[in-house]
């Protein structure tokens, strides 16, 4: 139980800076709750194969009351947050409850923007949560059901074309993996769909695929994309979705299934305090992680924007929120020390990866640029690496060797319903 | 591609039934095809390990297209059908599109029936379909989760109480899976809740538990689910069912979720061809399966009622479909090869099996009868080997025994949306 006497953290967001929040301060003389709408810590960076029926939704996402369940000064809450007090130092779930704090500690995150057309969501998800994955794992798989029932050819054209916005790791990702799925998965379960009909098309409006790596490694991940029969458009906009396809500014495109990997907006956790943001809504947090005037709320991860030491933007990877939360841990475990808090945060880059597709990866960490193979299976270790648990790492790593061995996809469900089904005129 | 001048068989039903006659007649001089309003073949036996967080719902299915990947006769249609024209031997899609047949099997297979109370569906939904599963699962967990936010006793006890309506195998099997969720896998999990307070009830309106085995088997299973903490309740009768608990004829129980794992009503299969059926709805056939003054009209599995040669019913279990399927292929292919159709189908009882719980479960086969550890593991051993694929049987194996050393269950996932929220008013 609680003890009054001892300082109250609340975080909110079990993703991964809240959970490293929380697990760095386990041996702190706190109480913690962790807040969350969800049940369960998902492991993000591999969404994209559950979308794409590489992996089951449960492969990569833990109960947090799991994760947290030794640890005797956490305690876990499912709710979802709708504002903060900060004169009365107060979380407001939207259920009406208030859950006091000393220290605040916001991870929540961010979502897709789709650039003021809020419309096209139902058109073109993105990939943010589970419920996402499945939507598109549904859409997909659906779609190819379709292509085989029909004699149209302009029909079974459009419902095989596959267009992902945005050209960053999820697209690239998402791009090579349907390509996987399509040619090889579903290619023989098909009597009347030849494969090649497939197109998959992957719209960038910069002059670049991956522009967070150095300009090598995006040529080689358009030029695998490409040997994949990927077609790869730079400097193309968007300007259109509908449920018949994608208006580009020089093209149009027939597809029925839109997958949106483009466009990062922050969540309201900058307003909830009443902190300064930047133009995706980022909280403008200071050194040390906190917000100007509130030393006692820490912004961290997707949601906060920290300029390293070096004055570049700390990125919105899943390393940099582990150590962000790691150093507001350090912070509050100082204070409740009568010590004071260590120096600015700095963020130490461990490298960029993404993958392409089977034994197509690239990696860039200092001045190491790799690709192909090598950093393929090197990505694919350091992901069954980093996921939680003996149970979660051996299926993981069993599916991945059938898949591997097979070219197969096993988790090929459509489940659930889904309110727009694609093509739907 | 089918060739117009070989017999077309029309396969309605990927279940057990269904896809056994395909893979049977796959040395036929015949063109199959298989239609499903579902992708994917499901081995329903083990849908309530899904729902209570045990497997993932990939674990229990396939899709139909991969299990018929190499089989150069049959195709799959993804599709709904709405009605049968016997005289043009057509079957019809719900989207318009006819099918012409030669022959037809029809293994539609059953779903739950409320005795006249549908409005009691969306509170206490059954256990047929992988929606169903985690839409169970979802309940479940929430019921929990709301349990743990929430100070007022007599709302934690009905959000900790779960009543189950049936005693056959599922209801059996769910009332054990469920104590062993509330009692071991998330016990440990919560600050707030006693998992002592959970309550799981099992209703059932006959004077014993599994009514197709033996009374000491039946006695066995009450014992050990007692023994399990589960409130056993025979001779009752659910009068009533509501969004706060249930009604039975001598009692109320205040519960928040409720599964309903009673009463059998067939598909519509009977109607579609104009063939007389039983109250079940299930199609009344002949000696060969076939629909009286239909010989090119076969009904198998749950939806077909069935007289073994002395005079027994045959029961609505995977292996009375598959044998079922043997036999109607067998006569499909022996009108083929111009010779006459084989006598009469044959069932071959292999034994009936239930699990009630860790090292706990019953066996029924002729003078055998089994239960405790040695019939648990053997039940554990069949449902692995009747799984399709190695990949299957591996996931199932390795999951099963983690559950097992650590008693934990790693699919604890809530997802997708419920429009009816447990205990709402």
């Amino acid at each position: 139980m609680h003890a009054p006497d001892r300082k109250q953290v609340v975080i909110v967001g079990a993703g991964f800076g809240g959970l490293t929040t929380a697990q760095s301060l386990a041996k702190a003389d706190v109480d913690i709750t962790v807040v969350d709408r969800r049940n369960f810590h998902l492991f993000q960076p591999l969404l994209y194969q559950v979308a794409t029926a590489g992996l089951n939704p449960s492969d990569i996402a833990w109960p947090v009351r799991s994760v947290l369940r030794n640890q005797a000064n956490a305690r876990v809450l499912l709710g979802a947050v709708g504002a903060v007090d900060t004169a009365a130092r107060e979380v407001i779930i939207n259920d009406g409850r208030r859950l006091p704090y000393d220290y605040l500690v916001l991870a929540t995150g961010a979502t897709h923007t789709y650039f003021g057309h809020d419309e096209w969501a139902p058109i073109a998800p993105g990939l943010k949560r589970i419920d996402d994955a499945t939507l598109i794992r549904r859409r997909l798989l659906l779609a190819f059901e379709r292509a085989e029932n029909t004699d149209d050819a302009a029909l079974r054209r459009a419902l095989t074309t596959f267009v992902i916005v945005g050209g960053g790791p999820t697209g690239v990702e998402m791009a090579g993996a349907i390509a996987e799925l399509a040619q090889h998965a579903l290619a023989a379960d098909f009597r009347s769909i030849d494969p090649r009909d497939t197109r998959i098309i992957l719209v960038e409006g910069a002059s670049r695929l991956l522009g967070a790596f150095p300009e090598s490694l995006s040529e080689v991940a358009r030029r695998d994309l490409q040997r994949m029969s990927v077609d790869v458009r730079l400097n193309a906009q968007v300007i259109g979705c509908d449920a018949q396809g994608v208006t580009l500014q020089k093209d149009r495109i027939d597809a029925h299934t839109i997958v949106w990997a483009a466009g990062v907006a922050a969540s309201p956790a900058a307003r909830w305090v009443g902190c300064a943001a930047d133009r995706a809504g980022r909280a403008l947090v200071g050194a040390d992680l906190s917000v100007p005037g509130h030393a006692e709320i820490f912004v961290i991860g997707d949601t906060a924007s920290v300029k390293a030491a070096d004055g570049a933007p700390v990125p919105g990877v899943a390393p940099a929120a582990k150590q962000a939360g790691q150093h507001v841990a350090a912070c509050i475990r100082a204070e409740t020390e009568g010590k004071p808090r260590p120096a600015a945060f700095r963020y130490r880059n461990f490298g960029n990866l993404a993958t392409i597709g089977r034994n197509s990866a690239v990696i860039h960490y200092g001045r190491l640029k790799l690709s192909g193979r090598l950093a393929w299976w090197l990505w694919s270790f350091a992901h069954i690496y980093f996921l939680i648990g003996m149970r979660n790492r051996t299926l993981v790593a069993i599916q991945w060797f059938w898949n591997y061995l097979s070219y197969g996809r096993g988790a090929r469900l459509i489940v659930g319903s889904d309110t727009r089904p694609p093509g739907a005129p």
